[in-house]
């Protein structure tokens, strides 16, 4: 080791699922939508003014933060865009949990929680998921210096209600309470009518998921004007300017173009609910996922065999190899032409 | 206060020039290139396939890693790109200073370093530059946690040379050393040739000074391969996926086109070198800059007058109240004819 390594800082980084280039693939592994963005999104990367982008961009992503608020319902000085709901969840960590106390999430949730409380030295404790891979909202009663779960949460696809939620946000007044509702698209009810209730919520979501924008890079939070000025402020003391004018016009526009989202929403939610069907008859165990994957488990067939063999069909799903889900796949939801190849495969080799 | 406030981290952010949204104005106050990308920049954003925005991007961004790469004739593992050299930077402090010993950087320079150091919780001192507001290499001899300066130095924009960078290096094995070369394509050496020497050296550069870019937003850093793999390790415990498609193809397009890139900075070394005859011409005075701005002071007017009367006529620059420098402006070079309505107006002001 060199005489300067010894003061950098090491990390395990959080892995994301593979991206593999070739083309002739079934990429059913990182969630992304099966379908395109909207035709507006097009249209709106071709009226990019080039000679523009010799200036930097408005800070304030106030196109952005001004139609997420419009379609939300709620205030500018409300929203908070990131690079991606991971930019806008670490920033959220690094801010918002200064405590000596434990920040709470699931032990089976989404990966990158306990990566980011490591990179920036806040303790955590992970609190277990029910026997049925459910959260128990009462479990979150204890002292902490924070808490966050994904709902519907990931990779379970489970969903707690909104009266769940405001359980844990009536038990700790003094925490921060981050619900992450990248999939809540997909059939669950978003927690944002609590915030009529309290400051202390953070909502944040993404354009990665039911927009079908996870290239671009946008996610958002939402809370009380209060809660999102601190973030901004750490946001302006690590980058001024993060979200480039092309990104925020493609943003603004996949919101204006409603109709095209809640359509292929709703064809994911019907492809998803029929292989549900499916995996049945096939003999899967699973969760009533509301997300746009399912997490599927076979009492005869170990996951990762089935992980491996898909992979050789160039099936790409996402296995992990981890505590209480190593038996276990997490399939996202494609198109019902994916979806047949997939069963038609699972349906070989399991009978 | 709240209850939940009080673990919320608090700082107190950057602040950026600004970004007025007029059109009638001239803008001297970012730093910003006055000419347009090259045209090829225009053509790669039609190309754009908007389907593919569905899917994650290269977490590796390796179109643009690669063309960096060979670019500087490095491998493409001694290259790291970010949201601008903002991103880049920030990245390098929470990577690489964590050491209960002081970072040092100069009392005038950057203002975002003592921001990051602020906000990390990373110990610093400041450097005082001497009386011709110079670095002076012999200054970080000192016991230290890491150094960083920018060559040239903003908002001075005085460089050092590569014989002076060396001599930090050869005094400070202990230490990661990163040169901030922001403005170093308006006529100063880089440091990169010392990379061979050298494996803790770390050189930050960006596409958003000569290049024209800084409304698409990307920095680079480059350096041993060992150095570049812990910046992308924290990458990848925080975002792992920041630049968008169409960024990281923007800036590949951008470095082809080598011509339009020598030909724009050449333009604007011109009218810099003009700017410092018709400066002294009015009594101004102000150090050899080597940046595409010029820090000047005047005997007999004070700079926050000029500065607000600038202003009115819709001519913006930078002032900065803060010690030693609140009698300066920083003033970015424009077009020519840009610099005669400035110089038009500081005619008529100081006769």
């Amino acid at each position: 080791m060199n005489l300067w390594e010894k003061n950098v800082r090491k990390v395990v980084p959080y892995v994301p699922g593979e991206q593999p280039k070739a083309s002739n693939i079934i990429k059913l592994n990182t969630n992304e939508n099966p379908y395109p963005p909207s035709p507006e999104v097009e249209k709106i990367i071709n009226d990019t003014d080039y000679k523009n982008l010799r200036k930097y961009p408005d800070p304030n992503c106030s196109c952005l933060t001004e139609a997420i608020a419009s379609y939300y319902g709620v205030e500018k000085e409300q929203v908070f865009v990131g690079t991606g709901s991971d930019d806008v969840l670490a920033t959220a960590f690094l801010t918002y949990f200064c405590s000596e106390k434990p920040v709470l999430f699931p032990d089976v949730t989404y990966s990158f929680y306990d990566v980011w409380a490591e990179l920036y030295d806040i303790p955590y404790r992970k609190i277990p998921l029910d026997g049925d891979m459910k959260i128990n909202v009462d479990d979150y009663r204890c002292e902490n210096g924070g808490i966050i779960f994904p709902n519907p949460n990931a990779p379970t696809g489970l969903a707690v209600s909104t009266g769940e939620i405001e359980e844990v946000l009536k038990a700790n007044p003094s925490s921060v309470v981050i619900i992450d509702e990248a999939y809540v698209d997909f059939g669950t009810q978003s927690a944002l009518p609590l915030l009529e209730k309290y400051d202390n919520l953070l909502v944040v979501q993404t354009f990665s998921k039911s927009r079908s924008l996870a290239g671009i890079r946008i996610g958002f939070a939402i809370g009380s004007k209060k809660m999102i000025s601190y973030l901004w402020a750490v946001r302006n003391s690590f980058n001024s300017y993060t979200l480039n004018p092309i990104t925020t016009a493609v943003g603004a526009a996949s919101l204006e173009d409603d109709g095209y989202f809640k359509e292929t929403v709703s064809r994911i939610i019907s492809t998803r609910e029929r292989s549900k069907e499916r995996f049945k008859k096939l003999g899967f165990e699973f969760g009533d996922s509301k997300a746009n994957f399912i997490f599927v488990t076979h009492p005869k067939v170990p996951a990762k065999e089935l992980f491996e063999k898909l992979r050789k069909e160039n099936i790409f799903v996402r296995y992990f190899d981890r505590d209480r889900i190593n038996n276990y796949l997490r399939i996202t939801i494609g198109t019902d032409e994916e979806m047949d190849t997939l069963f038609d495969f699972l349906t070989k080799e399991l009978s």
